[in-house]
């Protein structure tokens, strides 16, 4: 019989059916047992009134894979409405061993890392597939956004020759022989690549060899990021990742209907970088916010504009990487921004130079290891502009997880390199 | 003036636009010149009488990015039935310096190597652009197919602490002071997450250190990964393999109207390999199919059923990996398969063990590098299988290019590490 979902049970009352999915509790009666079962859409209660099958149900341990065909009944007190009665269950794996810690709970009670030393079986519970769920739609949404804007994917090399954009914090690599390096991010690629599809947009894993050991540092994370030509300045950047993030958020809202997400205003607020010192109460001479500052931003946009979200622009260029465009006009400033989400930093953007010389001149005249990625810019290349959105880091914020390792399958940092 | 592209012009005659791209080609003639212009979309024909445009041209070198004011104009000769008269030409870039090759002649006269070495802008021909938007194309595809099943995407580490899934071509990673590997594939991970989702797919780098320099190996390729759980056997894999294909080669065919799709049957044929090899006219005691055997199948597959696509099902547990699933009643042979695509092996996929006991047996009791992996199979497993699509390499075949170079942007091999 054709395996249907626990979700499509309602539809299906009076009727015999199968299910599959893992023994998620039992309970054992005085008359009679109850068998949870749960699959990848919900949970479903069987009703175990026949003796021989209750005796059974000592060795359909939690979490054996099994297979259930029953009568679909009405009983208003089940989960769904429904229940399965007059159960016939088989089991597809071996009497599943104990898990470390009980997936029927409604919180896992572990911590954080024994549930990562057991991240197969954690991410079974619940929160934790909702988390990862959300990322998943996320991701979804992104790609969505852009793919109806005309953007063009890209899948960019994560070895490179030299480790320059930041400088620190690389990943070696034996390459053949020849020192290499994980790629920090796609920036220089997903430059080059205005020049071709004017824009595109990349998923992927970046490296960063974090010598922090925090609740939002990722040795490696997804990367989700875009860049696009023939822009004014970083206004039309802003609009492009303002509807981005309502397309993501709207993504996780319809995948989990349960979860609340943030309204993304129309038009986000956008304080310049001085005037936001000033909002926060800093010196004006401070080349950066503090995470105090950005939390006064939030608190700020929130009374004044009712925004969860607010952008901050005009950074100080020394703030900023080399290719960052300056403000015309005050060229101690940047095209540059930071999306806030309720005061904290959430994405990082900007325009970039587009003209060789001004490559050259940015970099002193030092293009050690960046030589063909200033080259190219010699052959033609628009006003472009660009974001990056660290898929972990993003959801955990709109999820207000509190630690970014909850997002990640099987996260990687300075301690952990298994599971 | 908003910009339009080239494409949206038809729609625009005897209006005044704005378009912006790259100058394609100029033509000086006697009496009037042609600046031919090249955004995303196509190509703009842009005719100037006007004296001074006409010097202004010099510096308007090929590949100097432009804006063009001017009038829509029909013209049936021209390429999209209009062209661009009383331009006023505003550029966008400095004067760009002559590509190291012709970007306007119908095919790239350089050789693979210089293109290469100048990927940036050899990218930039209809060729080039026509393979990675292909790319683009079957991933979309593939996602699509998978997310209407209700499949999860997953992020996956790319590093990982054990290089034991195939034993060679791992690249070694300095790993905080710890030796660590980049991933040949997400395979276990993809497995393990059959237990919290189902059904799961990703999209991601791979990393092979092959020690082969051939027209179809590649150190980073971008691998389609999926694995679906509940499954009788292989068979069901194969009608979701069969799906995605061709959900990859409609989308394909829709982003590139100009590029011929082979039709991929409803139920694509599929043959045992101890038949295969009496097709091929092979000995019955070989352990695997030659390339001369799989074109012998491919003509076969074409001869006998019409169909590009053959599967190959039933191959050796000896030439499969320690995970294959056996064929029940003939454990010599295995619950996998190979998808031929014009007599090219184009996918792999199989059933895989989903008991302990069989994993333990299957490795002789030899758990080094793998005791987390196998670990998690103590915890309820379904039956399960999956499949991995290498996605240049398949673009490749579908678009009969010779070298799986020409998919990827910015490919790394045995001798490349850059641009």
């Amino acid at each position: 019989m054709q395996r249907i979902l626990s979700s499509q049970l309602p539809a299906y009352a009076g009727r015999t059916v199968t299910v599959a999915g893992w023994v998620h509790r039992r309970r054992v009666l005085k008359a009679v047992a109850f068998l949870i079962m749960r699959d990848r859409a919900g949970l479903v209660q069987i009703v175990v009134t026949d003796p021989d099958l209750r005796d059974k149900l000592e060795e359909l341990t939690e979490e054996t894979v099994v297979e259930v065909t029953g009568t679909v009944t009405i009983n208003s007190a089940a989960p769904l409405g429904v229940e399965l009665t007059q159960p016939v269950v088989r089991a597809l794996s071996a009497p599943a061993a104990p898990p470390p810690f009980d997936l029927y709970r409604p919180l896992l009670t572990a911590n954080l890392p024994t549930q990562l030393d057991h991240a197969s079986v954690a991410l079974r519970h619940a929160t934790r597939r909702r988390a990862v769920t959300a990322a998943a739609a996320a991701a979804e949404g992104f790609r969505a956004t852009l793919d109806a804007r005309g953007f063009t994917e890209i899948f960019t090399p994560k070895i490179v020759a030299s480790a320059t954009e930041s400088g620190a914090n690389v990943f070696g690599i034996d390459y053949f022989g020849s020192r290499a390096f994980l790629a920090q991010s796609p920036q220089f690629y997903k430059q080059l690549m205005v020049g071709v599809f004017e824009q595109v947009y990349e998923v992927g894993p970046v490296f960063r060899a974090e010598p922090h050991d925090t609740a939002r540092h990722l040795a490696q994370y997804t990367s989700l990021d875009v860049e696009l030509g023939f822009i004014e300045d970083h206004l039309d950047v802003m609009a492009v990742l303002r509807d981005v993030v309502a397309g993501m958020t709207e993504a996780v809202a319809d995948r989990l209907p349960g979860v609340k997400m943030p309204i993304v205003p129309a038009e986000i607020p956008a304080v310049h970088f001085t005037t936001a010192l000033e909002i926060a109460g800093a010196p004006a001479d401070e080349p950066d916010l503090a995470p105090a500052h950005e939390r006064a931003l939030g608190e700020w946009a929130l009374r004044e504009h009712g925004s969860d979200f607010l952008f901050v622009t005009g950074y100080p260029m020394r703030k900023r990487p080399f290719y960052t465009h300056p403000e015309p006009g005050r060229p101690t400033h940047s095209n540059s921004f930071d999306l806030l989400f309720r005061g904290l930093e959430m994405v990082t953007g900007g325009q970039r130079l587009h003209e060789h010389a001004d490559y050259v001149a940015a970099l002193n005249g030092d293009l050690t290891g960046v030589e063909t990625y200033v080259e190219a810019f010699r052959h033609g290349m628009p006003p472009h502009g660009g974001f990056a959105i660290g898929l972990e880091r993003f959801v955990a914020r709109l999820l207000g997880a509190t630690n970014v390792r909850e997002v990640a399958v099987f996260p990687r940092d300075l301690h952990r390199l298994t599971p």
